[in-house]
């Protein structure tokens, strides 16, 4: 017996994707530095499915039917480098590796063409849905040649999360989009836990709102057009109740958030692409300040609030709801201009309306909206910004009053709305006729001869400031 | 004769800076890749003190006194190398390399590194204040050795700008402390002129004050806690008339504003170090969203101000001075935390009020605040975060009502305010005793088991969320 696919690496995350093969028909080969790792699988789950138990990445690789199939699951980085060095020369012409972890693009990239010059293929998987998508269908995004994925698609679009039963998984792009798109993911993932906290400070500090009273409210949502997996689980943190104390579990908890990295590197390749992808930024900001607990508690003791005195509109639960819904849909409308200067940077024909396919389910991100956005992105013609799609124009159109109401009032309330605040700024950015950005060109061109365009006519200008402020053309030599 | 000091490299920065240097009464020796560019110079300039011209890099080694002192000032990038390759083999064991362009600090670490091994010292100077500081006396930012800076020093403290006597130019700290140093006062450089542009949009759009009539306001501010060279230079801007239209000069500059990429090196570097600088984020971003020149003009015909309206506030001029003057704080608390954690990263003894001292004058961040700044760091204690510093503590306290005014109004009348509001979510991050960053623990330990803290205990936990919601203790393996 041979088997279609190896796994090597059998922490959670990759044993739960070697049981999801097995439990869908695949005889899955099982490799793990330390071989307790792999009994121990065998031996909880081996009734799963078909297993191979090896002992070394040869006795692996032997065990595999041609062209060999072998997925990685290690820690990103040099571990990564590591296992592709030793599985290398094990390894012949047209074979796959797969990486199914959470690599840096870059590192993709370069591991894809220096594995293409030994005529073998390397594709790197993005994988969201934590350990339990691993196991009962994630969302995957698969870069890497076309030709892999004839080879690898089927088993990945088995495995995969359903959304009415369309496969969570589609081939995204060459070398590294596939681990970029998952970095944008989770991206947008910091910036949509962000601005649900948001309104949940907002509820509880200017509305009073309690927070299994907020449960309700959160539960109320997740029917609408808020729907999501995180809209709900919001529901179930805020309804829990601490054994130890009784008070409210989120009151329990430091109120420090952890990043493991991702959120930050989305931000650094959107600063790198030019794309304005602020709510994200924020949101990983956020993160940093909270963690910041020195500095936050001598300020609790020094800087003082000065709040407003505001009185809250009618129907405020429902502003709120509407300020999230328009912040979040920023959020991804900055995310998704990510994705296109990225393709045009790095040569990928990515499909923005199956990339929002493959997020309805399996991913953490998964979410009604999703269904809306693959649809504005269906059609020949894409809308150059989500917020310029009709459905969407007109939703954002809907949300705006209530959206500033909810930012003037946090504002004045002491409450920090960082990506409330900034998408609308960004909403503002995007429509406005004029921006200050002219004084700041003005400004540029005085201090540094940076030089300017006009608005009435062709050409780079410099005005003279130092001498009788006259206008020149001038070529930009800086 | 001998020359004190080399110069290769003679565009307009090389030329001004290698002109200083002799105006101040060094010898100074010239070398270009072309010697056109040398030519010219000693016609236009060469009475102006003692230069020595040379047609190769040999040439300029060879007419220098020893230990040898370089100065490249080329494009940042290849060509420093390019420029490191040629002149290393005609060097010897002490003499010092100064590259005073704007290089990425982590290139200087690896230059400065690999050159140590070879004896020389490697010097990476930031330079502030265009071509005019170059030439008239800049603030000058030098890292590499302290040795190096024994020999170098007193030439760069001569030829730099001067505050009250003092020289804007002090020993940074090793390898890339004077590059990091100079980065980040260009990222506080774009957030200083975003928050002006901020402040004189909302002036115009909310209070319908023209450009000239602003003039006056920004110079009147420019008497005050406001008062700094870019203040200056927006009444300057602002006051000014377009010759062929007659209509003002900000009015007829397109609204789209251009970067050289130390505005978003900052931001990187601030991720990186997990340092919040939101504020120079918002600004880089605001002009990456005001280039997209596309996406704006469709915008424009799609996207609904739906503007609430809100009658301005008595003294709104002022609230909005105080608006900028708080946001601006801010900033600089952001870069001077980055400052902060880069020190600790790289191992940087960087002293805060001396770095403050020297953006007194020279540079184009240039401003009284710097002053203050300087002062608050002086002492022994430093103040964990420059706004708890009692007397920033205290300015900032009396602006607070007034920005929160600003802000709301500004969000209300569609006016973008993305630094003025991100700086005020940050300042209340800052301060409060309790942020949402509590709920987003608790989803992710819900959907990723990644655990949290509690606020009445030891240790690190997780709920079984997916069980009887019971907690454990926990340890974290992501």
């Amino acid at each position: 017996m041979s088997a279609q696919i190896g796994v090597t690496g059998l922490a959670v995350m990759g044993a739960n994707l070697a049981r999801n093969l097995a439990r869908n028909g695949y005889t899955v080969a099982l490799h793990n530095r330390s071989v307790e790792k792999t009994d121990a699988l065998l031996e909880k789950h081996g009734s799963e499915g078909d297993f191979i138990r090896t002992e070394s990445l040869q006795e692996l690789v032997d065990s595999l039917e041609k062209p060999r199939r072998v997925l990685i699951m290690v820690k990103a980085g040099a571990p990564v480098d590591s296992v592709i060095e030793q599985l290398e020369p094990l390894l012949e012409a047209g074979d796959i590796i797969i990486d199914a972890g959470n690599s840096h693009y870059e590192d993709t990239r370069r591991r894809e063409a220096a594995l293409a010059e030994k005529n073998l293929h390397f594709v790197g998987v993005g994988v969201s849905g934590g350990e339990e998508g691993a196991l009962l269908g994630p969302s995957i995004m698969p870069g890497g040649s076309r030709e892999s994925y004839d080879s690898l698609g089927p088993m990945l679009e088995k495995i995969s999360a359903k959304y009415n039963g369309e496969a969570c998984c589609r081939w995204i792009g060459t070398d590294g989009a596939g681990h970029f798109v998952k970095m944008v993911h989770n991206g947008i993932e910091y910036a949509d836990m962000q601005v649900i906290g948001e309104a949940y400070d907002v509820l509880r500090t200017a509305a009073g709102i309690e927070p299994a009273d907020q449960a309700k409210i959160f539960s109320e949502w997740n029917t609408g057009t808020l729907s999501s997996f995180l809209i709900e689980i919001t529901a179930e943190v805020l309804a829990h109740t601490d054994e130890r104390t009784g008070k409210p579990f989120v009151d329990v908890v430091v109120d420090s958030a952890g990043q493991k990295g991702t959120g930050r590197w989305t931000v650094v390749s959107a600063l790198e692409l030019g794309s304005p992808t602020s709510g994200i930024a924020e949101s990983v900001f956020a993160r940093g300040l909270s963690s910041q607990r020195g500095q936050r508690e001598l300020a609790q003791g020094i800087l003082e609030g000065h709040e407003g005195t505001v009185e809250l509109p009618e129907g405020f639960v429902e502003d709120v709801r509407l300020a999230l819904y328009a912040s979040k849909l920023v959020s991804y409308a900055q995310g998704i201009d990510m994705l296109t200067a990225a393709a045009t940077e790095y040569g990928w024909d990515l499909k923005l309306d199956e990339i929002a396919s493959l997020w309805r389910a399996g991913c953490i991100i998964r979410a009604e909206l999703l269904d809306d956005i693959m649809k504005a992105y269906a059609g020949d013609e894409r809308p150059a910004n989500l917020l310029l799609a009709p459905a969407f124009a007109e939703s954002i159109a809907g949300a705006v009053p209530a959206w500033r109401r909810v930012v003037a009032t946090a504002v004045q309330l002491g409450i920090p709305v960082p990506v409330f605040s900034s998408s609308l700024a960004y909403y503002d950015g995007l429509r406005r006729k004029r921006l200050p950005a002219a004084l700041t060109q003005g400004l540029r061109d005085l201090f540094g001869a940076h030089t300017y365009n006009r608005v009435d006519a062709e050409g780079t200008f410099h005005t003279l400031w130092g001498e009788d402020r006259s206008e020149v053309e001038a070529v930009d030599t800086h």
